[in-house]
């Protein structure tokens, strides 16, 4: 499929349905407003649950948060994200840093906005690696 | 302005920076995902919540609540919101109602999604007859 701007194309593997956690290392959870609509599907919150269930990196972006937050998964833990949900990171029980890249138990790593995303890659290839 | 479908045209009378709550009656906040932005600029946060204070008419659908968690105006309130967001209504301290309008106190009307146009439309006249 392309790009919302036309400019790059991605092959998709594996649709949800036929894809299951055990397969996969790490998640990735890009920004946007797609988050909104991945939690409100319950295929895509036990999906991201079942990664943070098993302390495989999750790396998630702006919006991308939000998942987390469906998935019941942030109390307690270190946690940034775009600008408009940190009352709604906050209000899951996270602990909100305005940094560009939150590390939490070398597990979770999350930033803000697209600003950020030197230091976001820097920390998730340290932590693939 | 045209609407993002280019089938409706509408005047903006007045931008935020020339808007005092105390001149309106009322405050109606639509949903899509302009709420996310609304409740990352302040100015639009603070005139919600003068609405709120003063207990007048607030009316939001879908995806609307946003802003009026962002006030932190929606602790032991009524309310629903797009499905997307009741996870976040909840962590804001809401009561939420899987209903097609929900009306708390005669002053906050929320609806769920387009689906619930007319119970909102309707009770959202009646608390303004």
């Amino acid at each position: 499929m392309k790009g919302k701007q036309g400019k790059s194309e991605i092959t998709i593997d594996k649709g949800i349905n036929d894809a299951s956690p055990e397969d996969y290392d790490a998640l990735f959870i890009p920004g946007g407003f797609s988050p909104d609509i991945l939690r409100a599907d319950d295929r895509f919150v036990s999906f991201s649950k079942a990664f943070m269930a098993a302390k495989k990196p999750v790396l998630a972006i702006c919006h991308g948060p939000q998942l987390l937050i469906t998935a019941e998964t942030l109390n307690g833990r270190d946690v940034t994200g775009y600008k408009s949900i940190h009352v709604d990171l906050i209000n899951a029980g996270g602990n909100l840093h305005d940094k560009e890249v939150v590390v939490c138990q070398n597990q979770l790593i999350t930033s803000r906005q697209p600003d950020d995303i030197p230091a976001f890659v820097q920390e998730s290839l340290r932590i693939l690696g």
